[in-house]
């Protein structure tokens, strides 16, 4: 049992502590795991795909926390949802679309009642945080509550996003499509630029672009000892092209 | 409980994590949370401001190692204080001063002798963290060892800060006003430019400069989706003004 | 008991966070701390003088979890170390090399098998963090599978490295000479710049760059109310000369 936090406040400034601090008050003794900080800023879109690549790795049970939440403040709707063996909670802005659609069972809920005063900015730590923190202690919301997550899915995003979700700290750029899916054979195409596919980076001459299945699923663009996103100019957010080998 | 850590030693860096090592050999089972890690680098003065508005969302028994110390080996005192619910460790420049002035009831005392050798550079690791775990297992100083806080308050700072004491990656600016000292119909001037008050983003135009109040009670300087510091070219220290309805 | 983790992932991104649910999921109630996440990248070397400095600092009975492994996906091998009260686990790079040497006793062993699929890309989280926990709960090799440390040691580094092995946020440039090795007389030579030794900062001028001994032991080229590595133009892995006095 843990609570896996996945946001796009950086670990810089006070939010993720402040979050935190309401975790173990509320759900002492319960360790609480940075699994993504950095998420695209205001983009519930590209959050999703990555966020999907990343839940396979946690341990059954978990809850996570994701507050990437452009729209707080405003009317957009809170929810938590059960996926196959963990819990999400957090804006139902789409951020959990993904994890819905490839789950085999999923369920969806209204947030807990935040247990006191609600800022009109941080949703994560009055409202989000607290909940998570009582699934965390193993409260369960009130089966009669349940509804098919229909609003939480959104039915015109694709499978695999054909874009740039995230760019790590040695440049290279993963993208939201997952490998799996992907022809062996295909080249991705960045700007007019194709690269194929390779193992790893060793398979490849130095200063070559390439992609590869990364270690969460996803295909990722690289630069064997480079820097992808600088060697191709690449930003979240950037299409993709797939040219499938003929 | 649990001890919330507040330095302006940045993540990045052995500084933090050598600190946390110390908590969890002398306070095992204790969480550690990482309240700001950003604080004004080398401003004691700034920093407390800030500190003063995260406090009221810690949970009550909490201890802050509060390290903002640019007279690390100096002959600048150092302090515990007990404010209300929550006990403070650190350097006596002024750092816990807010809480201290904010605080219903506050007393101060010599810090707990270090266990071992006191490097002149790291008394974060050596001296304060050592002291916080003692706290945070439920030891305290002798009673008669306390004394009024005198020291630990500057009767010279204001009880609100008219300057920017942090700016956070979404290019807000937060200044260390308390939101709810200023009148509603407030203009804060950055620069000579005024910004009137808002409630929230969604409420004023693109483009448009506001302040509000933030989820820790601070007036915040923004843009609608923009960059306030970029837009309004402001940086941590700069003034102020407040311009009151007529 | 606690797991120190030392990489060069850099705390953004989801590298540390997987890593750190995989050791929260395999040894449940041990606490996790960053000990460094920004290791000289690719630098197994550099690191290696690096993390030497910052283990004494660590509880009796430790488990470091050191992943700068710039040749994951190759037949670079693996390793678990007993090195005095603590053990190491990572790859078979020279990242432990330092702390082998300087340590008392000091024995090697095969890593753990992998629980699961092994990425190409993260054996952090798929075989060096599941031995890490395995190792936390009390788990020890095979006695038999021991060896001397020989392919851990490179005996070709150095003792002492006269490089710039780390920049800290505050500018200040860490070397991996232990300061207790150099005459306190001796100057740093640094671009053909020499500092001299100092106690620490206040006992220079403002602007002067001179060299201390850091909270780790590590003689530091540092410069009072400026930033080191920009005066005297360092960078990670530039050499640094060694000027004894006549």
């Amino acid at each position: 049992m843990l609570v896996a936090v996945f946001t796009d406040f950086g670990l810089e400034g006070p939010y993720t502590g402040q979050m935190k601090a309401v975790l173990h008050r509320d759900a002492p003794g319960v360790p609480v795991v940075d699994l993504l900080a950095d998420a695209p800023v205001f983009d519930p879109r590209a959050s999703a795909y990555l966020l999907a690549a990343l839940v396979p790795a946690l341990p059954a049970g978990s809850v996570v926390l994701g507050v990437v939440d452009p729209g707080v403040g405003s009317d957009r709707g809170a929810v938590m949802v059960e996926a196959d063996d963990c819990w999400y909670v957090g804006p139902d802005n789409g951020l959990f679309a993904l994890v819905v659609r490839r789950a085999r069972t999923a369920r969806a809920f209204p947030v807990f009642e935040a247990p006191g005063a609600v800022s009109a900015s941080f949703h994560g730590r009055d409202v989000f945080a607290p909940a998570a923190a009582r699934l965390a202690c193993g409260e369960r919301p009130e089966r009669g509550a349940a509804r098919a997550p229909a609003t939480v899915d959104r039915p015109d995003w694709p499978d695999d996003l054909d874009r740039i979700v995230y760019i790590d700290r040695y440049g290279n750029a993963m993208t939201g499509l997952r490998a799996g899916r992907l022809d062996p054979g295909a080249e991705l195409v960045a700007h007019g630029r194709p690269a194929r596919r390779a193992r790893t980076f060793s398979d490849v001459p130095v200063g070559q672009a390439f992609w590869y299945e990364n270690a969460n699923g996803l295909a990722e663009l690289a630069v064997n000892q480079g820097r992808a996103a600088d060697a191709l100019a690449l930003r979240p957010g950037d299409a993709i092209g797939i040219r499938d080998p003929r």
